[in-house]
């Protein structure tokens, strides 16, 4: 797959060619050559098998000083910004750091869409001034370097999504979620690369080329917000904005091993993106939501407790929510009251959707979740049936994703006869905007299914009150590892939560080993589940796929709360991270002995 | 005006006569006997002005033992659940005496549809066996006698909303909402009339006949949730349960001089209720959602404290939202703390919203509400310019509750030959549903006003940062006092803020006296703001309407504050409630001396 040039053939005159090259010369002068690495350094394309993974995690430290290196890897959200406020560093200093990381990781994995390096250190320039001047810090979050995916309006420059039609249009204003994060100080260092149309897996478009996974080139970087996955893990960024209606947040955090985190609709502004469709059509259809990938649940929590109580006076599709600073993690356990007989924390393991079957790697990772859960005293873990309203899910929000024939999104694809993705090419389908009785129809039938859904959270007694009885699920992201390049395929486990406006988020457990290939050793035989059941057990088939391609991704677990329940989210995640953390921490401890 | 008759003349062999007349006779008979009222005692009609308002709001009494009376009138919420678990009073007693005053109120009325007292009282057997047998109370509302409207379904009775279409097919199961409010333990009295279409405000319908109300026989009940608006002031209920998307909690409130509690979206299980559309479509175009009507601020903030933190158990429909008990009234301003500069609460005035002049008593009753409040040191009171965003939301909602071409109400309609009621024989038209791209615009359109109307709310600095300057509006519920019967005129003060989302409540102020009808002075001349308007003025055109028909009915104020700060909300409104009313006293206190 080569990297920053067209996904797929097309004629030489094609209007968008010479548009896509205007823009990756324009994005390229915008990365200083003092930031430029050696072409030595680069690796190599197409990714092959006999290359390996290429591995680019850790490459940029070869390229910074020790004082970058320092202020890209040592911080928290909270250490990052008290560490300036108290003036142990400056903004400008953090800024150009991150800055300069991303520049790096830009050369490695094509993750920018727009750099804004410049505009960059002048925000951290003003900031410092203003720290000086009024002896005070601008805001909660005052220096801290943030990026965000492509769809976000900031002021001046494109919001492209990937496509010739859109190029060349500088936005009149920021987003409302870009204004809010300027108020609490933080410092925009880029834009971040998505797939063609928003609604694939890999982050490749004809404008910008493909977004590549920097721990396996082999594999996927995920999507939409694959140039946030991406640049969060290699530490160009503290905190990524990316966007989820499929698991576009959820899953390039699965993709990178770092966090993701999907809130409930209504918490983030969603306002002052790219238009996929007529505007207006996802308040008849299902709304998709801004949410953060970071390093850490901790970088998360502290983020959105302070950008959440500020979403109702920037964006006018925010509903209020207070959300309390995390407690100190060693008292995370005890501030967690759940609905179990003592107080515990009732977490249920849920495990296929139904639709299809688990790969052995995400079996086995989901039984080592629910092991260390179980470890703690606070915690029951309740293995759960699979509702039927789950396995429904995927297909009801399909359809509601699809009502307005993704009339708009061909005209713009078209208009400049662009070709369409690989993942796209047998997938999209442009057509008529549905009937309202048609819409209206899959509301009501997602209705019914979230009615069910709620008997998973609560019993009713014989009087007829109801108790709860379940504080969190853990199940997959996918069905499957990350896949290779292209073959990322049913969504039906992330989708679904947005159907039912479940806040979910990604949680990394641990790197695919050698033992985990089960090499030689088919699937066990079972029914085929559905289509997507077919494609799945082809990323394990080993006439299909050589499984040594997983090896040393991430393996991630999904964590999900109920409706509006984000802050609880957030802290259970931290609960389900520490767990797994120590359990691998114990496990480690207890090899040399064996 | 014929009372419990049809509203129109139609053939004698129109099936949904004798529909219409067996409904009646099920009505009556369960209504015991020995709770009949003479005939003599009943008022005149049709009303006409020389009966004058012929009020029957106290006349209850007449029939009521001096306990009965105690009961339904001397308890709050909180102090009546009090009473019935510290064994003061039993459930049974209880639900006696209102379920009593109920059946008066329904024979002087029309009040209800389903009248429930045999299930009520064996559920207030159930209570005190429960109390009695485990020693604390079933729930935290045990033996509160409440109502809904006829829209929800309770189990084994019907959910005809007064439409032959639906007569004589019981309710399968509860609503959500009644399950909730069993579950705290009330107790249900009686279902309550509505109007033809649940989408005008005078509740008439064929088969019921039409609600009139207790203060003024002349003038309308309000809608639709009418029959609660009237049961509530008769003191038959504790608290009603309506619905509202176009004013149908706050306008009968207004109508009958209680208080009225419209939330926010996703605040109360909206599920379990007749469908007056296609099932789905509210979810492409715009929710209504229930809520409290009931005689003060106190016993709304106390029920809600208890319902609303439940929510998510019982509605797929709703977000988390925590709610504490109100402070005591003596701590209620100083708890409020408000955006002025001292921590004062700024609530801005909002008078005519461009599309009617204000009539004379509105202005004036806005007048004595923005005095009252400025009295207090706690309080900056703040007039604001019509937002151009809020005149142009009536017309926006208007065509976004109509997408879908009322098919499905015109096929209920028709299918029996009912002839349309008066008020929606010149409105109602049944046509096709909209595309789905032009509801989209629509909601395009909704979600551009919404972004405008945020601007009321905060101010930017010169650093982008936001600031809130607003916490709580004060506008009319209606351009003009309650009207003549079919007299209702625009609903853009109450459907703006269901296109808003915004949670809005009505506080009755005061009756309107001899001096407010500026007997033979002319309204102002001015400029026709829209075909409302004119309609409007003729309200108060002595060519027109003889202005005696409004003494003694209430004058009431809206108050309302953002999306989603429901309790605020009520903590606001009782304190408007307090300032009005010790003006009042103070004004009544200075009288006599002069």
């Amino acid at each position: 797959m080569p990297l920053a040039t067209a996904p797929a053939a097309a004629a030489d005159d094609a209007p968008w060619k010479p548009i896509a090259a205007q823009k990756q010369r324009d994005r390229a002068s915008r990365i200083p050559s003092k930031w430029h690495i050696p072409t030595s350094a680069l690796p190599k394309d197409p990714p092959t098998l006999a290359d390996g993974p290429q591995n680019v995690l850790h490459l940029p430290r070869q390229f910074l000083t020790h004082a970058e290196i320092e202020i890209t890897e040592a911080y928290t959200v909270e250490t990052l910004v008290s560490a300036i406020t108290e003036r142990k560093l400056t903004s400008v200093e953090v800024a150009d750091a991150f800055c300069h990381r991303a520049a790096i990781a830009q050369q490695l994995t094509n993750c920018l869409t727009e750099p804004l390096f410049e505009k960059a250190l002048a925000r951290a320039r003003f900031l410092d001034d203003y720290l000086s001047t009024h002896g005070q810090p601008f805001g909660p979050l005052h220096g801290l370097p943030i990026s965000v995916k492509d769809t976000f309006d900031v002021q001046g420059v494109d919001t492209s999504i990937g496509l010739a039609a859109l190029c060349n249009k500088p936005a009149a204003r920021n987003a409302p979620l870009v204004d809010l994060l300027l108020s609490l100080g933080c410092v925009v260092v880029a834009k971040t690369n998505i797939p063609q149309t928003l609604a694939s897996l890999d982050s490749v478009n004809n404008i910008f080329g493909r977004t590549m996974n920097p721990i396996n080139r082999l594999c996927t970087a995920g999507g939409s917000s694959g140039g946030e996955g991406v640049l969060v893990a290699m530490k160009g960024s503290m905190v990524g904005i990316g966007t989820d209606i499929g698991g576009s947040i959820r899953v390039p955090a699965m993709c990178n091993g770092v966090y993701g985190f999907k809130p409930s609709n209504l918490r983030l502004p969603y306002g002052g993106q790219a238009l996929t469709g007529a505007e207006g059509t996802s308040r008849t259809s299902v709304q998709a939501v801004a949410g953060p990938i970071a390093r850490s649940v901790r970088d998360v929590d502290f983020f959105l407790a302070h950008v959440i109580p500020l979403a109702t006076a920037w964006g006018e599709d925010c509903m209020p929510c207070a959300w309390t600073l995390p407690p100190p993690s060693a008292q995370l356990t005890t501030a967690l009251k759940g609905s179990g007989p003592n107080g515990e924390l009732v977490i249920g393991i849920l495990r296929s959707d139904g639709n299809c079957t688990l790969l052995p790697p995400i079996t086995r990772v989901l039984n080592e979740v629910a092991v260390a859960l179980s470890a703690s005293s606070r915690v029951v873990v309740k293995e759960l049936l699979t509702p039927a309203a789950w396995t429904k899910a995927q297909s009801v929000m399909s359809k509601l994703m699809g009502v307005d024939g993704a009339t708009v999104m061909n005209q713009l694809i078209t208009d400049f006869k662009e070709p369409l993705v690989p993942w796209m090419a047998s997938r999209f389908r442009a057509g008529k905007a549905q009937p309202l009785e048609r819409v209206a129809e899959l509301q009501a039938q997602r209705s019914a299914l979230e009615r069910e859904m709620l008997s998973l959270w609560s019993d009713v007694d014989e009087f007829g009150r109801r108790r709860q009885v379940l504080d969190a699920i853990v199940c997959p992201v996918a069905p499957h590892p990350v896949p290779p390049i292209e073959g990322y395929n049913a969504v039906g486990m992330t989708s679904s939560f947005v159907l039912f406006d479940y806040p979910a988020g990604t949680v990394p457990v641990r790197d695919v080993v050698a033992d985990d290939l089960e090499l030689g050793r088919p699937l066990a035989a079972g029914n085929i589940l559905s289509s997507w059941d077919v494609r799945c057990r082809e990323l394990w088939d080993e006439h299909v796929t050589d499984r040594r391609v997983y090896l040393g991704t991430p393996l991630s677990v999904q964590v999900v709360t109920q409706r509006g329940r984000d802050e609880w989210l957030c802290r259970v995640m931290g609960l389900v991270d520490e767990a797994v953390k120590a359990e691998i921490a114990a496990a480690a401890a207890v090899k040399p002995r064996l």
